[in-house]
């Protein structure tokens, strides 16, 4: 057996990581190992160590040139398997149309439900892995995807098993089955709800196509005591609970993921002390979505109270054609620092750990320590509080997934 | 003489221009002239003819894929040389320092002022010429840079020969005399604006350094009847006068950019129904700044009312390092159209022929009709629309500035 390829990442400004392989909750949140003038020796795709001053030997260097390094972001709440685009409905909606004018021209979700019913399973995967490349290319080395696109069975499995050969692919991709995205066209909420408990759930976990189960619970959607039927009926099946909640009105969703043991609660731009503390008592990690917020321009959310109070807060992009048409995790950084008042710390712990956790990656991935995978980022600025200001344009140089480059010449810098 | 070189860009899916060689006011700056299925012919770097169906033959082709062409970006308000960055006071404002405690830290504009004193010229040099890359990669090609952080003559001028080092590198590079920026420190605010009108700007103009004269008329620094003397001083010495006025609170800068014949005013996020009607009577051009809006949480402006009211609206960055961090000006136009509440056919128009309008250019660039230059970028998708839609990742996958490949490489869709 040929002996391991070692490599060293040199000359780092700054490596900037949060510790541990579970969510990070309170003030802690904020307190990250920060190495000046680091090094980081990388074994076969896994971190053997980092340290400062002299780097060690290796077969193989990359010199970091002084700038910043963290471990790759992670993206643990996209819908990134759809068919079509909906950028006519921003047109409309900037020309002045009322919602219900855009409905009436066939927009919304259940647009996108037509689309991707309409695709095919190559083409969908083709185009998830375009967009899958367009974020590794900002930074982002791990992500969820979530299906509800299909709302019948035929469908929320092709959007499943295009995650599936993503997963094939580039290996931390998890797959959420969100079957309770929304309510199929012309058909009883009641009767829907039982399908996807007796049915479509038992078909989806029996091929093995879903690590999460989700449900939107909110107001107009799908209702607390709905939420819980699904997400248990998915637990029962082996899917670990995540919920959407408090987007649009508090409807009880904190307090239905803190019973079932969710391990996410999604959204929460509206949640209140009761949700804050509901989530906490009930070791919930809080997923925030500022890109959302900033494309709705609706609430950001109190990432403040939640992180004081001693919630996890993780963040992520919600990247979807209808309410999130954004693929940078580090513009939703920016967003949630400067709308959630939190720190560059504590979101790059958000960014990193905090969404490992909420896909259940945390043990392999979302921090720079000896074990874990080598996924990280060389970015093009010397410090973590100059990544989240200097926004808008992309700062990722060189990015590294189990230690392979998948992004970033030879020659790193004259990209 | 060697016959000219023809190169034909080709298989456009959508060429969206605004038209004219003046900035386009009203209900007009929405009406794009949009071609589907379009070639445009380029002969030594200016625009020939763009037309649509079979291509024209030529020396050399581009396969645009079907994709989104327009006309290169026109960045019309940066603040681009300075020393430093002040990302640490992102920081220390979201760990909840108050502005005074930032300043005490030696925070503020006047941070800024000292590191640019410090910095050589050579080292500005570098500096700018990368951050105008970063911006090309994003699909800027032409841009207004202003001095500002010297606030003394030796300073001034060594920002503005920065500028004209970069306009022999890439042409079109307007530069603009900002000596009042900000009150030096412990300096007599009367006896600042003598110096100006008195001993700077004859000496600026002296060695030809500014095409511009600009004033930050606000609540707190420059009164309006203050700007007016500087912008009076400047006009009388070949520089044409534009003006920040309106950012804090009005106090008058609209009209005073009115009387003195402005060709700008810029920031406006607090302008009134009479500002409006000032701007249009004296037919100055607005320039909207909403990425500074989103970073500092403040008010968009109304670029709604300005354009129903017939005010030509352009759009720019407002690169800095204290209040715009942001290099891309598709995301402020992203942020524009949905704050502002404006078309992306009004934003296109607003970031191209608009903004060329208000740095003195509209005759040469900022449409793709023949007889301009042939500077235009290829985005990554497939219409206007999409563009301003799909934000926060860089659409651009190909720049040419004078029909020259800046950005791009030979396989356009390999990057």
């Amino acid at each position: 057996m040929p002996s391991a390829v070692k490599r060293v990442f040199q000359n780092i400004g700054e490596l900037a990581t949060a510790t541990g392989s579970t969510a990070v909750a309170g003030k802690a949140q904020g307190e990250l190992l920060m190495l000046h003038n680091a090094w980081l020796l990388e074994e076969d795709g896994v971190i053997a160590a980092t340290g400062t001053g002299k780097a060690p030997y290796a077969d193989d260097s990359v010199d970091c040139r002084g700038k910043l390094v963290t471990a790759g972001l992670v993206d643990c709440h996209t819908h990134l398997v759809f068919g079509g685009w909906r950028e006519y409905e921003l047109a409309m909606k900037l020309a002045g149309k009322s919602y219900l004018e855009i409905l009436a021209a066939g927009g919304g979700i259940l647009s996108t439900v037509r689309e991707t019913r309409r695709a095919s399973e190559d083409a969908l995967f083709e185009k998830t892995r375009g967009l899958f490349f367009e974020m590794l290319v900002n930074g982002t080395t791990a992500v969820e995807i979530k299906s509800g696109y299909g709302l019948d069975l035929e469908t929320e499995k092709k959007q499943l098993r295009v995650v599936r050969r993503l997963k094939e692919e580039y290996h931390d991709v998890a797959a959420t089955f969100l079957g309770a995205h929304a309510f199929p066209e012309g058909m009883d909420h009641e009767a829907y709800v039982n399908w996807l408990c007796e049915e479509a759930i038992p078909a989806i976990a029996e091929d093995g196509l879903a690590d999460f189960c989700d449900a939107f619970c909110d107001d107009g959607v799908f209702t607390a005591e709905q939420s819980e039927r699904i997400l248990l009926a998915g637990k029962r099946c082996g899917m670990i609970p995540k919920l959407h909640a408090d987007e649009i009105r508090e409807i009880g969703g904190t307090q239905v993921a803190a019973r079932v043991g969710a391990i996410s609660c999604d959204h929460l731009s509206e949640t209140g002390e009761d949700g804050i503390k509901a989530l906490r008592d009930g070791g919930v990690i809080a997923v925030m979505l500022p890109a959302t917020s900033f494309y709705l321009k609706k609430p950001y959310g109190n990432f403040r109270g939640m992180i004081d109070a001693g919630v996890p807060v993780a963040v992520a992009t919600d990247m979807n054609p209808g309410s999130s048409p954004n693929l940078s995790l580090p513009f939703a950084m920016t967003a949630g620092c400067l709308y959630g008042q939190i720190t560059p710390s504590e979101m790059l712990t958000a960014a990193t750990i905090n969404g490992a956790a909420a896909i259940g990656m945390a043990e392999k991935l979302g921090t720079l320590e000896a074990g874990k995978q080598a996924d990280l980022v060389i970015w093009d600025t010397e410090n973590l509080d100059r990544l989240i200001y200097r926004y808008g344009t992309n700062r990722a140089v060189a990015v590294f997934k189990r230690g392979v480059r998948m992004i970033g010449k030879e020659n790193l810098w004259n990209v």
